[in-house]
Formats: structure tokens, sequence, C-alpha cells
């Protein structure tokens, strides 16, 4: 997606060789006209499935969920929790996502209601590095008897394995920018 | 907002005489459709001040502010974050907020970057309760010397004292739905 990887290169800043600074549009600032146009993007690349809801994990895959759902017919949109609450259902999928960027593993959360035998369920996120939250995402539809019928990322770390992890479990991804390396703190697209 | 009082009506659920639970549509699970119309209605409510920014508080508000955003032109969007992470600016405006809902005190913070001296800046929340959040956000646009230009709420308590502590401090609310008492488990509107 040429409008995301120009922004990238004009707004992104690379810290070290590992991480992308994308928080002056994707992941603290927002651009809302941007995700109106990766929300369009998304539904182009998943235009020959039939989705029911949208699933996410907080914070960052919230904006981005939710703008992509109303190009899917405004369907339902889910965030997975990462946090226990008082207001959360008593009967809850579970599933464990090790964090490779912050080195600690943590719990994500679905309520029972929110994803339903036999739907078709697209996982979208901001990040692809290593996969884990996706896998944690894949593991709660898995639980709840649902079809996961793809995977849409705004930003894919190719360098790191989550993608290829994904696609050997038969997982459809797709990204909309995906980047080769950020050695010398240059952006390469793949 | 008379759709945003049937939803409550119809999807909300009391678990006590404290707790609204709308997370069927607004805070776990999430209505697109809906939020669209509450981005509307927002703008109809601010339609007579300039608003160079929309500002939240991660998760909830995220997915409202951005819906909202699109209705004010695309103003650049920016949650204050509740976590430290390495992709947060060093750069920081901080507050602290209390938590009656949790009872403890948690760390709000925005980079310096996302917020200017004399912007207009909206801040947008799904509830408001005693007002702790808000008086946070209200805290780093003092010090970030940006202009508060009022507050839109999605569903008022109006039986704690949040919104009246705003307004004795001048600052405008204007709250889509106001639950007046939630006893006998009996969702009463204002």
């Amino acid at each position: 997606m040429e409008l995301l990887k120009n922004k990238i290169l004009t707004d992104g800043t690379v810290n070290n060789e590992e991480v992308l600074k994308v928080d002056s549009f994707l992941n603290h600032q927002i651009e809302a006209a941007l995700l109106n146009e990766i929300g369009k993007e998304f539904k182009r690349r998943f235009a020959d499935v039939k989705v029911d809801r949208i699933l996410t994990v907080e914070a960052s895959g919230i904006a981005i969920a939710v703008m992509a759902a109303q190009y899917f017919g405004n369907v339902p949109v889910v965030f997975a929790k990462k946090q226990e609450s008082r207001n959360l259902d008593a009967d809850i999928y579970r599933s464990k996502v090790y964090s490779f960027t912050k080195d600690k593993e943590y719990e994500i959360m679905v309520s029972k209601r929110y994803i339903s035998e036999g739907e078709n369920v697209l996982i979208v996120d901001d990040f692809l590095a290593k996969g884990g939250a996706v896998l944690g995402m894949t593991d709660i539809i898995n639980q709840a008897g649902a079809n996961l019928v793809g995977v849409g990322i705004v930003i894919e770390k190719s360098y790191q394995d989550g993608s290829q992890i994904l696609q050997e479990k038969g997982i459809r991804v797709e990204s909309l920018a995906c980047i080769k390396s950020l050695k010398d703190k240059t952006i390469r697209f793949k």
C-alpha cells in the first residue's frame, strides 16, 4: 500500500535495528483519514471472504479494527483485553501471549458472548513481528469453534518470523507494508 | 441522544447499583455504526467551537475518538497511555489519575510532540463518573499550554459528582446519555 509506505518513510523513525516508531500516526497519535484508507485496503484484500466479526487486541489494534469495520458492513468488532476488570464477564476465553518486545508473558481475554461457534473472524493488528498476539487470538478463535478467515496487518516486520509461522499453519496473512530491514536506521521494504 | 439511550436500555445490564455494563456495544464488543452516530452527535454539540485535536485515554476511549475525528475534519487523535513502553518518547506529559472503580492510582502519559501550545483540544471518553480520567487529561492540556474546548462523554453517571466537579471548574461537558440512577437494577435517565 503506497500511501502507507510513504507515510512510514516520511513520519516513521528508526530507534535501533529492531524498533520502528510510528506513534505519530498509528499507535499514539492517530490519523483517522489514513486509517480509513487502511480499512478500505483490508476490504479490497479480503473481498473474497465472508467476514462476520473483526477481532483485535487492545490498545493499538482498536482504532484500526473499528475503522475497518465500516468497510465490512459494520460487522461487530471485539478487542481482546489484557487486564482483568470487574466489567469483564466471568465466562471468558483466555490465551497466553509471550511478548518479545517486553520480554514477558501476558494473558488476553475475550468474553464468550462476543465470539461464536461457526462465525468467520478476521484478525487485524498494527504490527506483526514474532506473531505472539496473533497466535493468542487464533487460539481463542479455535476455543470458540469459530473460523479464522485471515489476518490483516498494517506493518509486518518481515525480518522476524511471525508471518512465516502463521503461513506455515495455513493462515492467510495480508500485510499492507512489509519491512525487510531497519539496518543502518534505514527503512527498507520487501 | 435517543438512539444511544435505547441501546443502553436494550443491551446494557446493571450488575449492582454502581456498575452499568455496556460491553456488548461500547467497550469490549464495539458497534461501528453506533459509534458513527455518536461521532456525528459530538460534532453537532460542539459545532460552535474550533477543534484542532481530540484527546482520549486508552483503551475504551480510542474507538470513540477516532470515529468522532471523522466528523471533525479528520483532526489528529491522541490517546493518553497508561503504561510505560519503549516506544513512548522520553519527553512526555504525565498526570496521576485515581480510579475509584479500581481503587488505585495510575499515571497517564502523552508525548509532548502530540499536544501543542495554543491548540484547541476536545476530550472524549466512554464514561464520566467521578471525573478522575478527565481531570488528568485536563492537567496534561494545561501543562502543554493548550486550550480545553470541552468534554464529550458517551455515558455520564449523573449520580456521581464528576460532571459537577468539571462544570464548577468552568469546563463544558456534553454527555450523550445521563444516568440518574441504577437503583433496583433499573436504568433511569436524567
